[in-house]
């Protein structure tokens, strides 16, 4: 008999149904009885300081029930974390970017608000713009902040070993300067927020929310209410992408609207404003010095990095932090200086986005290695290979690495991608490239950072769950019906998924960094045990043996040794609840042991995450000589997520994270005039990928069977995120020998570099 | 210091600002988006064949997206348990009350779905028509329902001791027959009901219910939907008085309906709806005849009860099992026999109605000890004094009387009402009145009957409250929130209760029969207990003792005998979940010991509920001897409810019940002409009592301290409904010498009776 009956299996997601028959209710669907409409009046200018707010001819406008303005907002700082708060609701004296918000209006229908949004009267006075981190950081710049000295928002930097000494005794130095670029999200279900409030001052919030427990505290703190009092319902949400765990502007607007006009307000953004004036991954200026022994091993980095990080500082502190922590990983590096910092410029917020910063940092250190090995003229998938750290490896600032299946994954794709016999035979203007990354799962910040979730057992034999995450997308409902399928030993139809709901149900510190399935997924674990321990207590009873001989499995629970001896699972539940008048749940939380937190501005890493993942990726491409165009052929991953729970999904994750990342390597861009104007805020205007863009997938599946996850599971969705930027890169300078150091790597920038080469030959 | 700081308290109610201010959300406030709307087609028959039902031009109106019959519900009967399944959702082959429910609409306006109504054809064969049980059991009368002989629906019936031994050897006795009315419950919301269905069949019910576990069950049941595939949501209920445990023609209608078009449908009833053809209390024919000894001692009983039930049986088994079992209560009768039948008739369904069978069955024998004390010239006060219960006594059919405070209620209304003092100087035309009632503290049924109760704790030392009971006004949410802020030693606005939620919620089979303080306010006590011992365990490691030497109060956790050695109680709380990472829950859950179930149809109620509650009322009229009418001076009562939980509310259902009770006691009456069509079907035509019609007030609190409840609380609420009617009844005796033996004592009824009497002498 295989080890699980559900895990681990090919299983279709339990929210697809509904989803593609589009019977799912996302937040803009929603209506509540007397409901008003908002709109948010944004700044022009991208940096103004704000005179004077006239509110009093919107006011009069019918239809009209509210407007605010930050004044509405004193005194009231948010930000991830209480030492960051750094911004208010709304801007209040001056804005920071182009698009910040100055103003709301509540309305009985929504072009009346709009209408109203026009007769609002800010007086600005315009003040200089910087743009992006060079700007912001030169001589004389006007500053953003008044308290960042030459705008520089957080600074985080370390060494571990003696660097200089190392590099000394390196046998090849190589340094190299590489610049990432701004890109939006992407999500396809804009932000929306529906706020109503009783008469009592309780406050339902229905948002689309990546981790309702993030947004209920920030309104609980910024406004001054007691955490009983919000209540978060997440109808489904149409993505997120690290981009939804707070919006505060709109939630901030509609629940002071709420609490002012006492009616119902939904406020509901365009694309346009999604993509010109939310989260953005940081521009980053990255500049990198690897030293090695002849054989390839890694022996000293230094590394400055200088990231763009827009107007506030949203998760900044951690997005250079976790920059610094991946060139530790996962290779390995004995020796590393890091200093980096985040520039504050005239820009909306940067944030993480799918994968964080992780993606850069990986999509640094594999093209460096790339370029080193080149220079050496070894095969760079060799020197991989030497580098990998090993299971139970500790790294110098603190990474303890449970279990890593890199080595065999790198063997996997070099195998699936016919490395050798590529690079042995080469096909003009085609490439390969290879590149390792790795991901957290899940991370310890401040305040509650435990999850939890609850099982309720019917008298038929059917499950609910629920539990803190929430579905974004990524299939945590259908991994976690599995989860509590294989503890009862049900079938997953059996197991239903209740709804996101931050008031009477769930603490979770929410979906990011590859969270999920370890963090939610061990609460939902041990509260499905709970349930099996109750049950098997009554089974035990019935069939006169120990409970813990029982085993639960096929909609029976028998005794191990005597498989004959056997119960039908209805007929336990229904004695546990019927004779004994028992009401079955089973409760679950957890989080790794330890009560340390990290500090974002030191490099230890020790209590960070239960564990990591791991990838190796090679693509296969062709570059067109006469336009520079690149396209994907083949990309064949080895991906280490521990046990996967459902490779299905796995596979979605591998897919959708390496295409997204396909966007921001060839083409992706966000763009600004001089005055810091959005210039291409919607999706006519930026390209993201499509399913055209992308090559032909192979993913293997390396089973390490990691010890702190739920049933061997590790974090699972964003390895490939880190990879596709360098295998591409290299893979173009494989096919036609130019080194592109400025992603998106554009067929203009190809063809141009192109050109160069051929000139100088 | 006092032994509580919240519990006992006279607080005001939780959701007091939020019902007041008209910001509370009902069902028929909901809104879903596509919504549409139902519509019920109603029978104009009360007794009839349906021979076709043609449905085309209906479907065929715009705006109309479905029309359904007693065909879409194949096979299907439903009813309070499964072995008193007899009824449809709806008619299929024929019809049995005037008002039952043939066919059902859905439209995109509630118009639309109405005119749709006026387009369904059907055709009907008139049957004869049964309005009462005279004429229900008459020889000849047409059959109800084909099996059941002389149209009796159910019987039940027991001897307990040797009745006819026990008559012969009494001093005195007397047989009467007593008639009490059909009434119809007047809860003030309509019936609601809003289905929505998603694609892989999940419905979400919201709707005005008194027992979402009961709905629940019955819909899963009767459509064989899994229970986890079935979410019930109560918003705020409007009253519901027994009469929203089921409408089942609505619930189904509103479920299959969304089924069929998979949009959201809400059915929303007429109040003349509600009153012409929903439930209604029971009409009863009662022969009771009493034994006594010349000192007043009760020695024997015999009772014959016919009730009129209406076309189905709802739960009837339960009303006329419940009337037997309270001819035993709170007086001590060692020998009784009891023979009832419920009569199927063709007029809607009786069910419980505030109070249930032990309204008339208390009546009855209040009533009955009046005529009897009147009969030897005793004072029936001294004859109830001397047959009340005592504490720790057993009944022969297994009644377990764990506190009684009756004789002292008894003695605080007699000095309350001045009844010894009035009694010797009587003013004319002015009377007092006394009787005595008890009432059950819930009820052990078929299914699953335990209930169940969550508490979250936030970081911020607040408290979130979900409880499987519903809030329909008899101020359980307050109660609960006390018991949660006692346990925990923190104030009551630090308490918020969630909403209802059958999905991911809670079990507990519903309110009803005074259940929901003792039953479910003991699993919500465990829940507060459950996060109070998490709690204790760490506040003790921090202050270095046991976990059970501190004390939980004020917002404090300190040393029982060390009281300066104390912790803020949000320290305490901060420390739990900070510090350890822990999401703070507790679980309770709550039935009685014991597994057996009482059969309605015998009289053995040993299983039947934990305790029992005891109310003494005493009330002063007046008649108006020129017509009749009765006008109500004064109330005193003597409540035994336990400890009771806040006595403000308590006075509040004690004047409810006993106010509601003056309408069946002096005028309420549902009213059909011959063909069984409702004549009074509206607040127009049918009177209820308004404050105009109460008396005085004053309600004395027996605290008794019963070991079974929570805080040593019984079931608090439906004493009072037992009393007023003899109260009343025996006053007008005493007040004008006429015994009236039908109610409702209308002012011509008792003119009349004045005019006999007159006439007589």
């Amino acid at each position: 008999m295989e080890e699980y009956s559900v895990i681990g299996k090919r299983l279709p997601r339990v929210d697809g149904v509904v989803k593609i028959t589009g019977s799912a209710t996302y937040a803009d669907d929603l209506i509540l009885p007397g409901m008003l409409h908002g709109k948010l009046l944004r700044s022009p200018y991208a940096h103004a300081k704000i005179l004077n707010i006239d509110t009093s001819k919107a006011e009069r406008l019918p239809g009209v029930r509210a407007v605010i303005t930050g004044k509405d907002f004193p005194g009231i700082q948010v930000g991830f974390m209480r030492k960051y708060a750094d911004r208010a609701p709304i801007a209040i004296d001056k804005v920071r970017y182009c698009g910040e918000v100055v103003a709301a209006v509540a309305a009985t229908e929504p072009d009346i608000a709009e209408e109203a949004l026009d007769l609002i009267d800010v007086e600005y006075e315009e003040l200089p713009v910087v743009i992006n981190a060079e700007q912001a950081l030169a001589e004389g710049a006007p500053l953003i902040h008044d308290y960042a000295k030459n705008n520089i928002a957080v600074s985080s930097q370390w060494e571990y070993g003696d660097v200089d000494k190392a590099f000394k005794e390196c046998d090849y130095v190589r340094e190299q300067r590489l610049f990432t670029q701004r890109v939006t999200i992407g999500f396809i279900e804009p932000h929306a927020a529906l706020a109503s409030v009783d008469a009592s001052g309780r406050v339902l919030f229905q948002g689309s929310k990546q981790s309702p427990y993030i947004t209920w505290r920030h309104l609980c703190w910024g406004l001054d209410i007691p955490l009983n009092k919000v209540r978060l319902v997440n109808p489904y949400v149409g993505g997120a992408f690290s981009g939804k765990h707070d919006a505060h502007d709109l939630d901030f607007c509609a629940v002071k609207l709420a609490q002012k006009t006492r009616k119902p307000v939904k406020i509901v953004l365009t694309q346009d404003e999604v993509i010109g004036f939310y989260r953005q991954r940081h521009a980053k200026d990255i500049w990198l010095k690897l030293g090695v022994k002849k054989d390839g091993t890694l022996v000293a980095g230094d590394c400055k990095l200088i990231a763009d990080g827009g107007a506030y500082l949203g998760v900044g502190p951690l997005n250079i932090f976790l920059f610094g922590l991946f060139l530790n990983i996962p290779f390995r590096l004995p020796n590393l200086r890091y200093e980096s910092h985040r520039v504050y410029t005239n820009t909306p917020i940067c944030g993480a986005v799918r994968g964080q910063a992780q993606v850069i940092a990986c999509y640094a250190f594999s093209t460096m290695m790339d370029i080193v090995a080149n220079d050496m003229g070894m095969d760079v998938a060799d020197m991989m290979l030497k580098n990998t750290l090993k299971p139970g490896e500790v790294t110098p600032n603190g990474v303890q690495i449970t279990t890593i299946g890199l080595e065999e994954g790198i063997k996997k794709v070099m195998q699936g991608i016919g490395w050798k016999k590529q690079k042995a035979k080469k096909v003009p203007n085609r490439g390969l490239g290879i590149a390792c990354g790795s991901q957290i799962s899940g991370l310890r910040m401040g305040g509650h950072f435990a999850s939890s979730a609850l099982v309720k057992l019917s008298e038929d034999g059917t499950v609910n769950l629920v539990h803190g995450g929430t579905e974004i997308g990524q299939g945590c409902d259908t991994v976690f019906s599995q989860m509590v399928a294989e503890v009862l030993g049900i079938p997953l139809e059996d197991v239903i998924v209740g709804a996101e709901d931050g008031y009477d149900t769930f603490f979770d510190s929410g979906m990011f960094g590859d969270r999920c399935t370890v963090w939610t997924g061990n609460a939902v674990v041990a509260a499905a045990e709970d349930v099996r321990s109750q049950l098997a207590d009554i089974a035990a009873e019935m069939l006169g043996v120990k409970p813990e001989e029982l085993v639960f499995r096929d909609r029976k629970v028998y005794v191990k040794d005597d498989p004959e001896k056997s119960l039908p699972f209805l007929r336990v539940v229904r004695n546990a609840q019927y004779g004994k008048g028992n009401c079955i749940y089973g409760h679950g939380s957890w989080a790794p042991p330890g009560v340390e937190v990290v500090d974002f501005e030191k490099g230890d890493a020790s209590n960070l995450t239960p564990s990591y993942s791991f990838v190796a990726q090679a693509v296969e491409i062709e570059v067109d000589p006469e336009t520079g165009k690149v396209k994907m052929l083949n990309s064949v991953t080895g991906d280490d997520s521990g046990q996967p729970m459902n490779e299905l999904l796995v596979d979605g994750q591998i897919e959708g994270g390496a295409v997204h990342m396909i966007g921001q390597g060839l083409f992706e861009q966000s763009l600004w005039d001089e005055k810091g104007r959005p210039l291409n805020p919607s999706f006519m205007d930026y390209k993201m990928p499509t399913a055209m863009d992308s090559p032909k997938f192979t993913n293997y599946h390396i089973i390490t069977n990691d010890p702190r996850g739920p049933f061997g599971a590790k974090g699972a969705g964003e390895t490939a995120t880190t990879t596709m930027m360098a295998a591409i890169t290299n893979a173009v300078y494989d096919a036609v020998g130019v080194r592109i150091t400025k992603v998106p790597m554009t067929a203009e920038k190809i063809y141009m570099a192109l050109k160069d080469k051929k000139g100088k030959r």
